[in-house]
């Protein structure tokens, strides 16, 4: 979901507004996140899918500076000129744009100036606040850019850890602090509950913000199935290894296969063995790896392949969401500090179907039925996406409480291991 | 769909019993379809998808060696030690295999040996058939490989037309026939029929033979949804082409987008545009193009962005299949030897939603719920290529009538175009 | 030397006059050659250095056509009108032209067009023969013509055994006759001759026919040096591949170790080893490593390393031209339809310096002192491959015995194996 | 010459001893160098060839850490365990390294560290000078030290050039001061000076510090010839583009052509044609283009082509270091601080063959005859370069004087064009 966008029509449903305040906290979030890093971590880009940090940072107030103040601030002057060029993400009608593979090779501006922008974005920002708010266009354009840098805060964390990953020093992000504490562990037992069928109606209701791949809201039919109530673990996983999972070519889809044997998969991302014990690299370092933490940075195929180990399945998006509609969101979110999934054997159902990390599901990324695309900039590029991704639900311990919905619908190509991604199993 | 397999759990269901009569019939056809061919057209590989014909005469030949004659034949000697490396598809399990891309490397056995393969194989069946028919396994396996082959008749099809139309001398299959025939022209205007929402039930049921993928049948909700009564023309795509179409990323899926310009499309595969005028490669030589025949040779992503540009949608695999289900099995197939989409508006439904060619959903290619994999090598990777596919639906003019059903799902990588695929709006 | 031209200046210093005889005997030896071939031999092309078999008899013919028949023949009426887009290997001016490594795409024209082609061509020559022998031009590019298609008969061997080698089945080209035969093992020991220094004379001199890049003949210094008497044999080269040679980047150029890295070289080419056992890929199929056969199929790479493994280094083309004019041309050339190098010790100095392998030197492919580039199509590009090749010497076991000079100049990438290479040290 | 290494055995012969001033120097150039750019500037990897300056100077520092402190200096410790890994370019025997190409993916350590990793090793070689300078090996490695940092300078020239470049903000590396000052235009036409034909010596002799490529000094025999006496100005070789010159196969080497067009090259490297000027990327930021500025930027293909274009040649090696030793060592070097060539049609012979760019011979870098290849670590591989790479001579403005010689031997693979290289014409 690296790159979302979102339309214009949704702006009248939307009856929130976001104060400067709100504006203050969500634009200081992604200044606090890169507290710790260095100026030369700010610069580098590890992978294509990575983006610099400073690229994030400056990117995400472009977004600012695109969508409300050219066309809303009288006056406004641009903070440079070629920013539209190396900040557009793919918006195509706003015009060409660096491309992405090589937003490593860009020293300049440099971290100080892309501060500067933000500090200068702001500023006009507040101005525009002052008098635009009452117009529902520029409420609905300033939430979106809102969650559009909430978005981005969490790619901020998995492009850091990648960044740090990749250098054979491993270096630390921040201390360990509440990581290590032990939560909840009052069940041991993975217990599978069951969910009557019927046809239920999913996708965005009500007033809230929503993005336009959650819309429109339809009704579906499931049939009956059961959800595991917990995560899978990486005990659970290394059973997988240790049967010789990443070497038998029957539990794989064909593409996973052929994408294991090409990138040389012998286990999760960021797992290292070491003289026969398994370490992880996590953004507090390197470290043992834990039996019950919920296992992550697997691909889908990894997910896929797990499932059909234990003779299970992934869920599809509409049974997550039905069952998510049962149970308040909570969870091992960005606001924990954690940075990490959470050890327990508790993460269970009913209490916990968010956070910690990601859930693969067995839903390709596709348009609702009646979905609409947008007219204009912003909405260009509705559903553009659509092809070759899986749904993800229910958002990780990188991701803000105050981001993620029942309805909210991540997606990433099924190769994908960079992100807070983990495994629920179905049946 | 070049190498769909078969799970052996649908052996008990399925009552029918193939005669010797009629595994003569399907073996006889890949012998004819190839008749026109110099030795050389055998040989080559003009991309990794193609597969040389001769190697589809041979890989069809050890499906039956494989798996009814090695189990089932008591004192069967293989024909030749190496096929099983040189002609086994996917099969894992069965052994290593050589690499697909290379499979135009390959001058031996010559296309003599390979005739010779296919009749010492044609004889050991009959023997076979002679005492195991009343095995429920092995009529099914033999049912199996009928089906197999008639899916590898049509990629002859397709691989001679590739074969044939990267040579610059653009040679000639075949001399057209019947194909100039202007066939039912009676109704030109475009219609879209109404179907009524509510909950169908989709998939395989009865006695017949179907794919594993085909099953099991289930529930499935439909919204109210409109078909167009025809496939759309050569003369309307040409609106889109003429609009600026493919240089218009708005209309495009990001990948898409990306494909058209890495691959340079400007048009569907085939067509040439020479002083002013365009032509297609047909296996009838190159010939103008007819404004009123079906366009085809459109990977996914051109329909889905013909389909935006005309601000309506792909039908999903469902609302196809429930239409589906209220027509007759009639229309352009390979019994008609034309092998070409046929000219006329008139293709109209409800006579024809079949035939001509594959039509693109918008559906990925999944598991339908319940779906099981099956044991063993033949079904060994059931849904292995459940992923990164877009399903295509009711047959072209060179599949077999006897080989397409209602809840047939054929299914691609959205970039496919050198199979005979075009569209159906919905909306 | 695969595409090796010809300049027009030399026209009217070669005195040599080719009849209508010698055109046919080097005719008929091209097709002698293609003789054990089945059609599918002639199709293929197994990497990008190869050309199918085919294409080389109908590009020799093509040379005929565009630089005898066209100019000078009156009234000549071309075979086909697509011949010269497809069977132009690289002149520029003479037109767009096929892309090479797409040679192996064609199935058409076939064998037989092609054999038809070369016959239409012959009859011509014949004709023209008649009339413009005394034209010095004529005369010249007749000559040419011929040794044009005497160096694409070496190819047509090389090709023809790496079509074949490729192919698991290891097809045999033909029987073994001659080639078991042990030939004059009189000597057993390596012997360095040693040359006194001083100025020399080097490059072509007199009324012979000789390729423009052998000219002018010039002087150059040579320090004192030493020649081993004969070829380095498998067994010693076995030697280095025991002690680890493959293993150990010392020895190595960096651009060879990285070569050998990506391309995982363990050994020559066609070496295989079963069960502890070398065997290699010959003409006649596979057979034992004979440990006194000169070592054959290295790169200039593997030259230059086994060389500074033993503490000696490879000749400059200089050392061995001055030391090949004190002998003869006698060594084991194609005429002895032996097709692979000689067995035994006795392949010395100073009877022999010629046949067998081609031997690297350590000279780079330059223009001697006062080279001209020559006008024209036939000359367009003379010496625009003098760069990055590796100059060899001495002519190989498929080369004509007509076809070598003291003088000649043949010249491969370094990193090339598929040709008939060997070693001779020097220090 | 980007990691040219040293081999062991000239110490004995090279009598003179650098001091610990002598190396404060130099180290002291390198952090010159360095001192315009942002902390972001020293992190980048623009291209393969191109290392981030950070590297350049930790990889400098790694070499008297590897080759003399830790073999001489008793009790050192390394500064950091990993850095041997980091900081070895290519010594095999030294150990494992990083590979070249991700030298652009390590954020750390950072660049602070870097410099405390200078002073750390800069205070033990002081230390270790004290103590060891009579060592002659010591001494030697010392010196091979200082040498090789100064070829790093140069590369942190052309690469912050690159890094700069490639940013489309084209940020300034330092402001012009004597830049555009008009030098010397005594005289504008081109001459052509005549040498004689004979034996000649090259190579080094004498008691200076020489790499070991530059011995034996040897005899090689010349014809005569003649030199161009100034460069190849702007002016000149935009005739050879607005000629067709980069549209004309028949001037360029085969590879040459297929490099231009796979590159898409229309002009030197850091040219740019906006609105119909020219301009160049200069150290300085954007110029436009100086007519009589010798041309800088181009590859050996395009000094090559532009020679044909004149119906010259470019000089071999020996008679470019045959006239210069008639010439003192004057020229635009890194002292006069211009950093680019001088504008001026004076830049004549014979007191200018050296400095401002460096000129491409026509030499393939070859081993001088009775070149020996030294033993140990800092001599592992000497001549493992000599192989697909072209001869440069005379330095450049952003070469130092005193690390110039006569005998010196730069080199680079032909297509190399983010050094400062020109062309001198010879015939």
């Amino acid at each position: 979901m690296v790159e979302q966008n979102f339309p214009l029509q949704y702006s009248r449903d939307c009856v929130i507004r976001a104060t400067f305040t709100d504006y203050q906290q969500v634009r200081q979030l992604s200044e606090k996140i890169c507290q710790p890093l260095a100026i030369e971590d700010y610069v580098i880009q590890t992978m294509p899918d990575v983006s610099p940090p400073k690229w994030h940072l400056a990117h995400t107030t472009w977004f600012f500076e695109t969508f409300l103040l050219i066309p809303y601030l009288k006056g406004y002057e641009v903070f440079h000129p070629q920013f539209n060029y190396l900040f557009n993400s793919y918006y195509e009608t706003v015009g060409d744009r660096h491309p992405r593979p090589q937003r490593g090779l860009l020293s300049r501006p440099t971290v100080t100036t892309v501060y500067q922008y933000r500090t200068y974005v702001d500023r006009s920002i507040q101005e525009a606040i002052a008098s635009h708010l009452d117009n529902p266009d520029f409420a609905y354009l300033l939430l979106l850019g809102l969650h559009h840098e909430q978005q981005h805060q969490e790619l901020l964390f998995t492009d850091i850890k990648h960044i740090l990953a990749t250098n054979p020093t491993r270096p630390v992000y921040c201390k360990a602090t509440t990581f290590t504490t032990k939560v909840d562990s009052r069940d041991s037992r993975e217990k599978y509950l069951d969910y009557p069928g019927g046809i239920y109606s999913i996708g965005h209701t009500g007033e809230g913000f929503a993005f336009d791949n959650e819309s429109p809201a339809h009704q579906t039919f499931l049939q009956d199935y059961y959800l595991a109530s917990q995560l899978v673990t990486n005990e659970e996983y290394l059973e997988f290894i240790d049967a010789g999972g990443y070497n038998n070519p029957e539990y794989w889809l064909a593409e996973g296969w052929a994408t294991l044997r090409t990138e040389n998969w012998r286990s999760p991302l960021y797992w290292e063995k070491n003289a026969d014990e398994w370490q992880i690299m996590t953004l507090m370092g390197m470290t043992d790896l834990t039996d019950d933490e919920p296992v992550c940075h697997v691909s889908f195929f990894e997910a896929d392949a797990y499932a059909r180990f234990r003779g299970k399945r992934l869920p599809t998006e509409a049974e997550w969401e039905v069952a998510a509609s049962f149970v308040e969101i909570r969870g091992n979110f960005l606001e924990s500090e954690r940075l990490h999934p959470v050890v327990g054997k508790a993460i269970t159902r009913p209490d916990r179907l968010y956070g910690d990390v990601w859930e693969w599901t067995q839903s390709s990324y596709h348009p609702y039925p009646g979905f609409q695309a947008a007219k204009g900039a912003v909405g260009e590029y509705n559903g553009k996406f659509m092809c070759n991704q899986m749904i993800l639900r229910g958002g990780s311990c990188v991701t803000s409480r105050s981001h993620i919905r029942p309805t909210y619908r991540n997606f990433f190509p099924p190769a994908t291991r960079w992100q807070f991604t983990g495994i629920r199993l179905a049946e």
